[in-house]
């Protein structure tokens, strides 16, 4: 295990555990990716996107380019929410324009049956990657890793690739909900495995991204996703040699479940831009910290406009007691289109107005 | 104006006022489609989408084929919710697998500034089929007019067809909420004289589709889809003939936004099936009846499995007490791929609990 430099910027991980900062820290979904023309540029040396979130040596110089280019608070493992079924032997591949496929998707009893937890050894390269990046990065802020959530990960699993009305699966959840547990138990124990071993190999925080869980009906939400999420929260180290390891859970349109979701066990709660932060804070700030919400596609607007709306939203948030309690984030991965520009525009009003705020 | 047949069953209508209910009425949003034979045989003679929704003959035969294959208590005008901004000049049409575009949307200054109110008479095939197919229904089941909501109008007329993220109208919003504000509302007053319109040819009921304010943030949402759904509100012949016309307003994804949705002036408000229906119910039952929320993939599902989710559906909303307030419908419109006899065994179970909910 390497020795790792000491840490220059807590301000995340206090303010995920709900500890007095001086300004709200902020990070952005996605921030490694296609708006940033040398994420572009390394993509196009690495050939095809698998193969850079499969290279250690690419996955650390992407993660890297938003750490330099922006005072961002955290950085997050460049890869692919699609690798534990991809290491359970399902065939991941990329069709250009249309997002992740499987080659071998689970439709029939026998394709359930024969689904086991993936051996972490072929997971190597994830978290070779994560010990990579936590020494590039020396220290200057966090590392989150990350995994999707069991149900997110099952809608890939059986659907075969993205979805819009998540057919398939639905019709396997009410007609055989038994076959739909069997799946997520078995990833509820492949997700905790992984970002276990994610933690092992110097993760300083983790987040479950539940990316289709607001597909879900209420009552289906609670029993397919939620459930599910905190069997992997039972399951997590949330301490690495004496440090708190904070968890984050996300539920894209998970709005109106918050209560539910701040009781699964987690440090924070992700939260998109429909929610009202100061209502969500009222609701259960005194259990979690919220990290959210501003809708990414602010970033198409003028600096002044994006100025704000991070005012906006740091307003509804509030003045941070003595607890801070808020990440400030996009409630959604950043555009492709977006300037870069904008990006510094939102940063620096983030940290600007939340130090006004606090002053 | 036709002197119309007697209604035979208002059992809709007086849930919509929350008035006592013999049973729970049930409609699906649309239910006259593609997952119909009939509906199918019907297009295939019409030669395309618009030449059936722009033919009175063939809207009013589409209109009824639901109607006669299963006893639902309402019927709703075949047409497509972008007729007003094509009668705009936006000029509609569909690509086949892509949904409807326009070929002039508003993309500048000068776009926006020019778009005017529609002239209705250009909007007659609309009124005429809603003449013919309350005649044709000949007082069995009453039947709503429709419109898509300020907002979602305005999603299709900027982005030019539907969209994933929004990003065109959205930079609209922020950058431009000038020329934002100035399509709104000519919209507004465009869907409601649409709809009073339609109230004139013989609409019972109206109801605007709000299929897009989900994908606003929270305070975009109140200020650029709310706002002018009240305002169509405030402008709709709510009586006709001494008959009391009821409003339902729908915004999907909007469970978030419930209380103030109530609000707007509306008799009953779409739920979409994220939504708890026995806590709707709590917070805005003794305001606005409700109508919803099953998840249309449940469908899919067995005649067993749909009979027990709809109980559950009906349970969640409660015993009806002196008012009913409860339609059921699904919480979106019925999938293509559909097995029309799952509507049959969906019927018959809202039907048959709700009479035994009561007695």
């Amino acid at each position: 295990m390497p020795q790792f430099a000491l840490l220059q910027n807590d301000t995340f991980l206090r303010a995920l555990l709900r500890q007095p900062t001086d300004y709200t820290p902020v990070w952005l979904m996605r921030q490694a990716g296609r708006y940033l023309p040398e994420y572009r540029a390394t993509r196009e040396k690495a050939g095809s996107f698998l193969g850079l979130a499969k290279n250690p040596d690419y996955a650390t110089e992407v993660t890297l380019q938003p750490i330099d280019r922006y005072p961002l608070d955290a950085s997050i493992l460049f890869s692919d929410i699609l690798t534990v079924p991809d290491a359970m032997g399902l065939g991941l591949y990329f069709v250009d324009g249309e997002g992740p496929k499987f080659e071998r998707p689970l439709r029939t009893e026998a394709d359930v049956m024969a689904l086991r937890e993936p051996d972490l050894a072929s997971l190597d390269y994830v978290f070779k990657a994560v010990t990579q990046i936590r020494t590039a990065l020396n220290g200057r802020v966090p590392l989150i890793g990350f995994s999707g959530s069991p149900w997110t990960l099952a809608c890939y699993m059986v659907e075969g690739g993205g979805s819009k009305e998540f057919h398939t699966i639905k019709k396997m959840l009410y007609n055989r909900p038994d076959l739909m547990h069997r799946i997520l138990e078995t990833n509820a124990s492949a997700v905790a495995a992984y970002l276990n071993a994610q933690i092992d190999a110097g993760a300083q925080a983790v987040m479950i991204f539940d990316s289709w869980g607001g597909a879900l009906a209420d009552g289906a939400y609670q029993t397919f996703s939620l459930q599910y999420m905190q069997k992997v929260m039972a399951q997590l180290k949330r301490e690495k040699d004496g440090v708190r390891i904070p968890a984050v859970v996300f539920t894209k349109g998970g709005g109106l479940w918050l209560e539910q979701i701040a009781d699964i066990g987690a440090d924070a709660v992700g939260l998109d831009w429909t929610v009202d932060l100061g209502r969500a804070r009222a609701l259960v700030g005194h259990k979690v910290a919220l990290q959210g919400n501003l809708d990414p596609a602010i970033l198409f607007a003028s600096p002044d406009q994006i100025r704000a709306e991070v005012e906006r939203t740091l307003t509804a948030y509030g003045k941070p007691a003595a607890g801070g309690g808020h990440v400030f984030n996009l409630g959604h991965g950043i555009s492709q289109f977006t300037p870069p520009e904008s990006v510094t525009a939102m940063v620096d009003a983030v940290h600007s107005f939340s130090r006004q705020q606090r002053a």
